[in-house]
């Protein structure tokens, strides 16, 4: 049967920034197709995309839910099997719940819903439906990230003391850099986003990346967010305190108010032995300082032997013929596609750790809202209750036999 | 009609290393469709080679004559429209003539072919067959290169006075690095590679580099090759001395022999007023010095408002989001892709400088020919007169009307 | 009359870390001169120090209040003019008060005493004194970090939004790492570091750096400090979030227990308008990003150009020629002699930024205490009711005039 | 006795860039005291200097020879025991000759003298006085050099292989660069500068630097000198090939005339089982790249224990607290005043390698010598016959015991 995966798409038309690299990402590898797309609300623009993106005509459509409709009436070998949302936040939900409740799996883009009681409505839906969810948390899936990973949750470093997470963006600094901006606009208004700016939108990349190195869950939080250009409703910095499983500490900043900045994102992890250190515009190198060692970088590459078995098989050059972004994206696509013909074959499904689930999702959330809460009070939030309130986050979708 | 160009592939079966990177390359912008191919000269491997990258049987093939018949007698709609060349250097030759005298377009890895003489005989070949040539030199295809050409060349940074490229490689440093490795063995064998090794393999993309970013011709060279690991045939490390059109001076190393070193392809340029740097293994920064001012380090991104406009169309990302080698070799395919779809339509040819044309090639061999015979004879050696032996280099296949 | 000021230092015996620091500091640019020193209680270890940095033998003591009483004895021309006082921390209070107030200025290492109470009591000391008091704020001294403060405080780039600062060690970060290390132990000792252990040995740095680049103070500070080595009696690791006084947020850590970590200090200063990075590892180098312009490294050297003049009177030689940690403490000391040279002559003295004066000694406790508090009772604590304590803050006793 | 040792200058008067370097350099670790100078040819310009430099007046001389006689007539226990010579390059013999002859140590500036025939003369000089002698080449000073020497040396890394040396400087690029500039006057003039420009000046650091680290003489050199700037009557610019006694292979630039360049100095040092990296601008880092294993960077630090005991011993201070180059050029005034220090007491002679030799003085002068030859012959010159000239290189003036 077809190795290849065949993949619908909402959202996404020419001239966004996240359907591109869905689509380059997706292509890369050669796992997947994009066979259907309703990449516009506007019937012309849907089209023109669509065509574009070499899609035949019938295939094309401008409302989600007669895509749905329209596939699921498809026969088994041509029909799509998987739903990329890749819309503005406020249509995660609903497209989401509809392809789910169709019997399509789902990987969305982040952060799962608008709230954390939309999320966790959703954590019941994709509960109840029998399908793979997952979640683009593209920072997880760069090959060294997952080396990082190894090392600390392997304890060669030692227990994890301190973590600290930086996600300083410059593309909001100035009042007017959201006029005329779709990016912009979607992102300050409430109606599109939910009840955060740049938490939901970049903090939850931060959140997720400390959770995924260190395999420990954030479990209290205190923040202190503001809108720091007069007149947006929504937070567009902020910082956060945190402490982990283990009693380890952390600070988290993001904010998209940082004049000059691109998209860098670094983490260091201490721990009582070594340090890590990874900065996402280099993504190909991973600091290591170790006590009474030389400091070591280690560097991506299929042929870097002393990088973890796994690691190495997500990466697709040697070393010195950096890999980036859209590979990394690639990534997910490359584990999604395993993990929807592992449940086409009846077969079970690898714990493709670097695909959120829809607990990370939840996890999320309620890290947005504990954010939220401790910077109105001024004290810290403990987030385990938000989780309980959708049921245990001990169960993961996507389970290792 | 069809934006997407159909390609047939020669050589890159599975398990090599280039291979997938042009199937990956060819992928990533959706304009470039893999319809046949002859992987391997085993039927076997070439089937499951056609099989596994989605090529229905009747278009896999195992002798790449009988590829380049079948194609041409099939209609114009789906007939296969370019080859791509990725075999070792010593079928470069026969398979681009063969391919060009059937008209079709042709995109071959360097070198052109083994010898000078070869790449003489193909240069008569492209220029009688009216067909497009290309050559994947892959590094002048990253956008920051064609920034450092922009700066170079708009004089900003005043005459060149000194250019210094060096290309490290570790992976033949040892003599039993060549057991078991097809790549290492084919690389270091007169009858595959021709008459150089390390100079025709990676010396040539240094070569390419200089004279893409200066848009100066190497005039004259002084090297000193040698077979650092005993039992070699073919030169393993070598420097020389050169000399540009306007006087300016240079140095390129090409080693692989280098312990411990990856894919380090770095290259400096001097002039009166200024400094540029760029190292391949961070691909993403072009550093800037120039008198008087902070360095600078020019960032990729679609939103680097600072660089080319036509260097930030070679970018599919914002700036923080880094691309890397299969981005920049996307972009000759993309090129290509471009010229062929030109060529179809009857429409005059772009001047797209990355893709290097067999003119290129011909210098690239007139360079290992120079620094062979500077070698032996230790002596300078003007590289000129070669570039006549095969008619006037000034004449470019692709030019812009 | 000599240009070279006359120093007795107090504490700094051989073997120590800090001392030959302040000796080396002193002695680099010829305006100190080595006079008289107290450098350890036992009298052999006094005297063998005094003999290797060749001091006579009747000016060496082993108890400073004798040093103190005889160098006061001393005819003018001859007598000790300040007093460095290197001790451990709970020496500074008494040497620097028995030093004010029989006449002589005081240079002192940090902290300026060992709890808020103290501090404040050295204040009224000093203002009584009308004696110079130093305190060796070294990272201030470094001249970039004064660039840093020129172009944040010149606003050109635009107001401060969000401050980082981060101080990881790692010396330590194991139980057995205070057994048999003298640095190490009296660190941890309440007895002798007074309330804070971390957080005053390197808290203190990293709020002095944030005052003074941005040219704020601290107004407000919610942290999170532990323990994290078991069985230790004061705080080896920390965090805290922090409000400016133009509203602008921050966050501070300081930790002795991240394994692996030299001395990494480093902080970042996002504006409106633009980005600043400055890492005291590389300390002649501050990274500016700027909206709509390439990243920029600026460099020190006496001869660039684009460095403020007064940050260039700090440097001692051209671009690309290193200074370090002993040029930057150096720069304290150049400062203070010529603070003292000022008073000698009766003129009136500059406002040299770079050392720390005796409000800025209680500013740093009070960020200590004030971070203790904030620790315990998990909530924010406003710092200027403690300033207040002790009198205007607005007073500085190096004025320009 | 009194462990410092008394020096004599000559050169360096105030306004000068390499004087002060010295006069730091000398004072820093308290081991050297400035006891006399003839800081200039100009009586006024002489004085003042010694004034500002805190000299007694009758020890301030505007004749060097004057001085030397003077200085003669002292007694032992106060005259000064050796001459720094910091002149312009055509006064290093003279100087030199009459210092050594009249029984004084000599540490000198390099290049040791104008020419080879220069050089040879002192040589035969420096033999017959049995004084010491001295070249401060301080890049071979600084720690971590030293620790890739062990490394290359300990043939930890297997056969060298090749190597790269680059030393690039902007200061000259311009016509106009010599116009009113002191330093750029001489150099740039042969009557004090001698055969050679930028070869002479900066050429024969790169040269020392490689022999330094490899533990190898170069053995023949084919180089290609030019003057970029027209106008010039020496090279300002310059490229080299050589050869190493084991038969590795190397380059060598040198250039003061690359826009925008400060100070970068980088070699790298390639073997068989790894690839050494150390860049001046960065000095305390080392980076190593090893087969099979991640990156590493060795880091500067008395407390790095990764490094040779004899590497910590040239350092003061801990990871993480930068020393730089007045702390390299301060290992050779430590170096050599301990040598002095030997002498006097009838001690032997610790072999210290950082301060150079007279042979080594030799061979860089001869290796300026044939490049001066190679590039006008376009051809290749072996380098011993020079070195013969002036007898056995093998000899070297500071032997261990």
């Amino acid at each position: 049967m077809d190795r290849k995966v065949r993949m619908g798409m909402v959202g996404g038309g020419e001239g966004g920034f996240i359907g591109p690299i869905h689509r380059m990402a997706a292509a890369l590898d050669g796992e997947v197709e994009l066979v259907a797309g309703c990449f516009s609300r506007d019937p012309g623009r849907a089209r023109s995309s669509g065509e574009k993106f070499g899609l035949p005509a019938d295939r094309v459509y401008s409302d989600y839910q007669q895509m749905i409709r329209t596939e699921s009436a498809r026969s088994n070998g041509g029909r799509m099997e998987f739903v990329a949302v890749v819309t503005p936040n406020h249509w995660h939900l609903p497209v989401s719940v509809a392809a789910l409740e169709a019997g399509f799996h789902v990987l969305s883009d982040k952060p799962a819903a608008c709230t954390l009681e939309e999320v966790l409505e959703l954590k019941k839906v994709v509960e109840a439906s029998g399908c793979l969810y997952g979640l683009t948390h593209t920072y997880a899936a760069y090959p060294l990230v997952m080396q990082a990973r190894e090392m600390v949750q392997s304890n060669m470093l030692g227990p994890v003391r301190r973590v600290g997470v930086t996600y300083a963006q410059g593309w909001l600094a100035q009042p007017g850099d959201t006029h005329g901006s779709k990016q912009a606009n979607w992102r300050t208004d409430p109606r599109c986003s939910g009840e955060s700016g740049c938490f939901a939108d970049i903090g939850t990349h931060a959140h997720h990346l400390v959770e995924y190195i260190t395999g420990q869950w954030i479990t209290a939080v205190c923040a202190d967010l503001q809108t720091a250009v007069a007149g947006r409703h929504l937070d567009d910095d902020g910082a956060a305190l945190f402490k982990l499983e283990n009693g380890a500490r952390g600070t988290l900043t993001a904010s998209q108010v940082c004049g000059g900045e691109g998209n860098n994102l670094n983490i260091s992890v201490h721990c009582e032995l070594g340090s890590l250190f990874w900065e996402q515009e280099t993504p190909d190198r991973l600091q290591v300082k170790r006590r009474g060692q030389a400091d070591a970088v280690y560097r991506a590459g299929v042929d870097s032997a002393y990088l973890a078995e796994k690691v190495r098989a997500r990466l697709r050059t040697p070393r010195g013929h950096p890999e980036g972004y859209i590979e990394a994206f690639a990534n997910l696509y490359r584990d999604f596609a395993a993990m929807v013909r592992c449940k086409r074959d009846g077969r079970c499904i690898e714990n493709v750790h670097a695909v959120g689930d829809i607990a990370a999702g939840v996890r999320g959330m309620a890290f947005v809202r504990g954010a939220i809460e401790s910077s109105g009070q001024s004290a810290w939030v403990p987030l385990t209750p938000y989780w309980n309130q959708g049921g245990s986050m001990l169960s993961v979708t996507v389970a290792k036999c």
